[in-house]
C-alpha cells in the first residue's frame, strides 16, 4: 500500500516514524509540509526526511506542492485534505468532517473511494470503528462520554487536589495538556466538534455547531467540586447525544466518583447506549501524536482489509 | 444477504427474532434445530417457525436435515458449524474456534471465505473487531480483563453484600446467572477459553486449554474480600495474555476498589496494552442471547461490508 501524506507537523511525523520502524507494508510515496514537499514513487527514505526537516526547516522541495503530489505521486491513500483526486482518503482533521462530512462522503461515493476518520474522534479510541462496525446492527439510543481530556485533566485536579480553576489550568499549560489559548479546549467547543462528527457520520445528522447546547468548565467554582467530593461524587465535562430528541449538548455534569465515565487525567471515555449490545464503554487515550498516528494506520489497515488486500 | 442459521436454542432463535425485527436487510432462508430443518429460499416467514417451534418443539421437518440445508439452501453466509461448502461462516460457537482455530481459518482462505467469530468472546463487546481492525498497526503487549460475567458477579456480591461463595453462588443460580453445573464458570475454565480465542486469532498463536494457567474462584474466602474491601480493594477473576511470555493465566487477583476493571454485576471488561493507542479499555455485557444476537449480527454486517455490499 502506498500512501501520500500531506502535513508534516506532529501527527505527520508521528505517523511517518511509526510507518517507518513498523513492518506494515505501508510505504510514503509523497510528505508535504504547508511550505515544501517531495516525492518518491519507490518509496521515501524516511529518516533522510527526518534529517532535511530539523536541519532546514523544510521536508522536501519548495516546487513540490501538495497539487504537485496529488498530481504526479503515485499512491492508493492520501493522508489528510482533499478528495478531489478519486483517490482513498484518511485524515485526522476535525473541521472538514464536522463541517462537509455529507459533502465529502458524497465525493467519496461517486469516485468510489474510501473516507476514514478515526482520529477525528477521542485519539486512540478505536471509537468510529466500534460504532460503525463493531455495534453494527445496533440502534444506537444515545452517546455520551469524557470527549475532552484537556478538560478532564483540569477537573481531575480541581476535584483530587482541591486547586482552583486557574492553577489546574496553569497546570495543564504546563504539562502541554492546554494550548497557550485554551478556549477551544474549556469551552467545550473541542468536545461539540466531535458530538457533531459522531451525530453526522454515524447517525446520519446534518448537525453543525450551531445546533450543540455548550456550556463549558471554565465558571466551574472550586467549592462545587469540593461539595461534590463530600457527598462522594465529582464533576466532568460531558457530551451527549440523544438521537430520539435529535439534541447535542456539552456541558459539566456532577457523576458518582465510581462511575465508568469518572476516568483520570486526560484519559477520554465514552459509553453507547444500545439495543441489543446494551451499554458499552471505550476508555482510553484521546490525544497525542502517537495515538492519533495510531488512529490513522488502523485506518490504513482497514482500507486495505476493505480492498481485498489489493494495495 | 440470504443466511442460514443452524442452531435454534436461545442464540439462533434471537438472532432470528432480531433480524425478522429490524430492517437490516438480512434474509433467513434455512433453520435447523437438532432435529429438524426448514428451507425457504426467498425467506422464511419467522414468526411462523417461531409459533411452530412453541407448539411442536421443532422449527420444521424432520426430514430436513443440516446436511439438506448446506446442500440445498440458497445462502451466503452460514451462521455456525462447518465451513465445508465454501461459505461465509459466523460463528457464536467458543469451542471450535478454540480448538481448531488454524485449521478453520485455512479452509475459510482456501475457499476464499470470511471466518467471524465475535460472539464467541465477551458477548456485546466488539473486542474481536476492536482489536483486529480498530487498533490495527498496533503491537499488542498484554490484554487482561474480567473475562467471566458469572465469577464477577459472585465476587461483586461476596465483596458488596459480604455473601459467603455459597451464598453468592445460590443467588446467582436463582438469577440464571450460573447454571446448575458451574464448575465450567467458576473453575475458571470459560474465561480460559476465551483466552486461547484471543491469542490464536488475534495474536497468531496456537495455543490450547492446557497452556492456561488456571485458578478459579471456588476457594476464595468471605474474608479474603472482606480484608480486601477494608483496604478498599477487592478481588476479581482476571484473565491475562502476555505474547512476550507467551503465558496465558486466569486467577483471582487483589485490585483497588476504582481500577477500570473493577466492573459491577456480570459485566466483562477487557483491557488491550497497546504500543500505540496506549490502554484500550471496552466495558460492556459479556453475555445473554440478545447480546450475543448483536455479535452475530455485527459480524454478519461486516461480511456484507468486505464483500462490498454484493450480498
Amino acid at each position: 500500500m502506498k500512501i501520500a501524506v500531506l502535513g508534516f507537523g506532529s501527527v505527520g511525523k508521528g505517523l511517518a516514524g511509526i510507518i517507518n520502524e513498523k513492518d506494515l507494508g505501508i510505504i510514503i510515496t509523497a510528505v508535504a509540509d504547508s511550505k515544501s514537499g517531495v516525492i518518491d514513487n519507490d518509496g521515501l527514505d524516511i529518516s533522510k526526511i527526518f534529517e532535511k526537516k530539523e536541519k532546514t526547516g523544510l521536508c522536501g522541495d519548495k516546487e513540490i506542492t501538495p497539487e504537485k503530489i496529488l498530481e504526479s505521486a503515485d499512491y492508493d491513500v492520501l493522508v489528510e485534505v482533499t478528495l478531489s483526486k478519486g483517490k482513498n482518503v484518511v485524515t485526522s482533521n476535525k473541521g472538514p468532517i464536522a463541517l462537509e462530512y455529507r459533502n465529502l462522503l458524497k465525493i467519496a461515493d461517486e469516485n468510489r473511494c474510501t473516507l476514514r476518520f478515526e482520529a477525528t474522534v477521542c485519539g486512540a479510541i478505536p471509537i468510529i470503528h466500534a460504532l460503525q462496525y463493531g455495534l453494527a446492527g445496533n440502534k444506537i439510543k444515545k452517546i455520551y462520554g469524557v470527549f475532552n481530556g484537556t478538560c478532564n485533566y483540569i477537573l481531575t485536579r480541581m476535584s483530587d487536589e482541591r486547586l482552583t480553576y486557574q492553577q489546574a489550568l496553569l497546570e495543564a499549560r504546563e504539562l502541554g495538556y492546554a494550548e497557550a489559548d485554551p478556549t477551544y479546549d474549556i469551552k467545550g467547543i473541542d468536545a461539540a466538534i466531535k458530538l457533531v462528527i459522531l451525530a453526522n457520520a454515524i447517525l446520519g445528522f446534518n448537525k453543525t455547531l450551531d445546533d450543540v447546547d455548550i456550556t463549558g468548565i471554565d465558571n466551574i467554582p472550586s467549592d462545587a467540586l469540593q461539595l461534590a467530593s463530600e457527598d462522594d461524587k465529582t464533576i466532568r465535562l460531558i457530551g451527549e447525544i440523544n438521537p430520539e430528541t435529535e439534541t447535542l449538548r456539552v456541558s459539566p455534569r456532577i457523576l458518582s466518583k465510581n462511575h465508568t465515565l469518572v476516568v483520570q487525567g486526560t484519559l477520554n471515555a465514552v459509553t453507547a447506549e444500545t439495543d441489543l449490545a446494551g451499554n458499552v464503554t471505550f476508555i482510553g487515550k484521546g490525544a497525542g501524536s502517537v495515538e492519533t498516528a495510531s488512529a490513522i494506520i488502523s485506518d490504513l489497515l482497514f482500507i486495505r482489509e476493505c480492498h481485498g488486500g489489493r494495495y
